[in-house]
């Protein structure tokens, strides 16, 4: 028996009954906008326009270097850290903000090969996101003797053995959103000898990660998606309490210093996870993930994570329902368990159906080869807006719209 | 005979003539204060207040993941690169914004060391900045066989022998601002076989440099200091375009490839200096170095270190001629040729006496053991200033201020 089909005034229904209704106010969005990208670049914090303007105005224009003690920027990225580290189940004192996720991740895999001794290779999957594999790949020309490897996910299984050092994968698939089972791989990695190094960038704030209990040994995410630190945020690097005390990154930097004032030639790492950090951090930049984590760890990652849940429900069910036929396959996992806060279609055309679905005013993105991807961040997305969306959907699938020819020129940033 | 006596009146006679007297109100400086800390951390360029605002409620709130076209954010690193090059003697094309100066240094070294296979040896000075020693140390711990030596200044040119790979250096001594002369240290790396390596921290926007007619190789500096790009801003690095073909960084991210969004799971590095880029840049961050860059770009870096000079002259005299037998010694060179924008004087209470100068509205800061350092950025300081600024020194000493208790109490951030 086919379901019932789903109105617009069943959906209103769903956000009249939401939770987290209230906290679509506390984000600054644009009118007329479905924003379906939160998973590229997180919205605006209304938080983070007051806050920014303080920083720039009072704390950097009148206090100058005083601020550094005076307004606390010397411990602003740990304040950051203890605020976001519940969020992905782990302790304050094992992560560290800083850099960005690439640089982050070049700390950790050198720092991983120095735990493993011996052992000189870096596994990961083909369809992992690309700069991590830069970066393996970076590090593997740099070091004699390492190199990475690159399976598909099948193939992960029999590929992790002995020879391995670190196992890197990304939590959330940038394209498709399939979750890996972060628990099931760490223990198989470290059945192998290995470690369990995460990239939680397509995790962190949308869905509850438990770096702890999973015995992860090391993480890092991005800040400017799901966490809403704005446009290249400062990213975070787990490392778990167990191999802090022997971790060694080779990107020594004053920051990760013992003593960072005492201008001493000799670099001698912090104690704890201090080490992570290498230079000067972005302090305006940093300032905006405060408010981003803040509002996020407010909401509460297990509230966001079952509305995140019906809301791609939601999106699945009425693509089905409004786009039979449209040629738009689902790329995704159909088990909200088992993908992240987005959805992937599949369409030859979906370079100009995203275009076209721009100038209706419903933002996703595209990524190559073929895949449509929306996003769905549940602290500001209503779920009238998937409904929208669908809608502007039909109607560019129906009317052809990917046809006209200004869809189909490609910007530099796709 | 003795010089005619400076009298303030002689000093605000400088500022009627000071032809970049102009640019002071380009900047928001607090009340009653006067910032000899420049050096550390620049003003507030008035124009990044608005550019803050327009960036974060604009730029990321109303264009969201679009402004990566709409509003350039794509192009941005490269645009404060081509304004930043000139100021250091380098062409648009040698220049990356990127990241923070330690790990754009590790970049360097690392990228050096391929360069001059065979050799093993970093080479610095014992006095150069703590930081890039550690990068130094970091890199020669994760790479077999290579090592850094670091001898006093005195001791540099008979150390730099065929095993020297790269010769490290920064332009401005930190502490006491003393000059190195560059063109004279490339010359004789490169007559050792070596590359040569500059960090322009102290020196960006404050005087000029020429790094090609130097002939240097390699470089690194510092966005937040004479470049007012706000705290943390993100630093810079230069490579020489006859090393650019060839050369590699081990920090292999998605801004470095050749095609960021052809998601290849290969990184191709970028033809050009875009292969110096890592990860996503922090784009608040980078928008205010743009106002601070451009706001030092029109004022011209030869005028700037014609005031420089005239601004650490008058402050050399004035503290002889107010605060003789005070005990404060020049660390500096006495000829302005050879110093950058700083001033050093030496105490053993040089902690307690910089925050006794502090609590009298004079900003400036203490490097371990015994330095306070006075920075005078001709962006924004008036003669008048210096004068205030050693009438307080005056008094501080002759009431022997430093002996008040809260002086001496250590915060975190000296």
């Amino acid at each position: 028996m086919p379901a019932v089909p789903l109105t617009r005034a069943a959906v209103e229904a769903l956000d009249a009954a939401d939770e987290l209704a209230y906290l679509r106010e506390e984000f600054a969005l644009p009118q007329g906008i479905v924003y379906l990208d939160g998973n590229s670049l997180g919205a605006l914090p209304r938080a983070a326009v007051g806050r920014l303007r303080d920083v720039v105005e009072r704390e950097w224009g009148v206090g100058l270097i005083r601020s550094w003690n005076r307004h606390g920027w010397i411990d602003l990225s740990a304040r950051v850290a203890a605020l976001l580290a519940p969020l992905v189940g782990a302790a304050a004192d094992e992560l560290a903000v800083a850099d960005s996720t690439s640089v982050n991740l070049f700390k950790l895999l050198a720092g991983a090969l120095r735990l493993r001794p011996g052992r000189k290779l870096i596994l990961s999957e083909e369809e992992n996101f690309p700069t991590d594999l830069y970066v393996a790949q970076g590090l593997s020309a740099l070091l004699d003797g390492v190199s990475h490897r690159l399976v598909p996910r099948a193939g992960l299984a029999q590929a992790l053995d002995e020879s391995v050092a670190v196992l890197m994968l990304t939590h959330v698939d940038f394209r498709t959103g399939a979750l890996h089972d972060m628990a099931q791989w760490t223990r198989a990695a470290h059945r192998a000898g290995a470690l369990a190094l995460w990239d939680l960038s397509h995790s962190a704030g949308a869905l509850p990660v438990d770096l702890a209990g999973c015995e992860a040994d090391l993480a890092v995410g991005c800040g400017y998606k799901y966490l809403n630190g704005g446009p290249g945020a400062p990213a975070f690097a787990f490392v778990a309490r167990r191999h802090l005390g022997v971790f060694e990154t080779p990107l020594a930097g004053w920051m990760g210093h013992a003593e960072p004032f005492a201008f001493d030639p000799r670099y001698r790492p912090a104690a704890g996870i201090a080490r992570l950090l290498c230079g000067t951090p972005p302090v305006l930049s940093l300032a905006a993930l405060e408010c981003g984590v803040e509002t996020i760890s407010r909401a509460g990652v297990a509230r966001l994570r079952r509305k995140s849940m019906i809301l791609t429900d939601l999106f699945v069910r009425l693509v089905e329902q409004e786009c039979p036929g449209a040629g738009l396959a689902l790329a995704s996992p159909r088990e909200a368990e088992r993908r992240g806060s987005q959805v992937a279609l599949r369409h030859a055309e979906g370079y100009a159906i995203v275009q076209a679905l721009g100038a209706r005013g419903v933002i996703a993105d595209f990524r190559t080869p073929d895949v449509l991807r929306f996003g769905f961040a549940p602290a500001y997305l209503r779920f009238c807006d998937v409904w929208d969306a669908v809608v502007a959907l039909r109607a560019v699938m129906e009317r052809r719209e990917w046809e006209r020819p200004e869809h189909a020129e490609r910007a530099k940033v796709t």
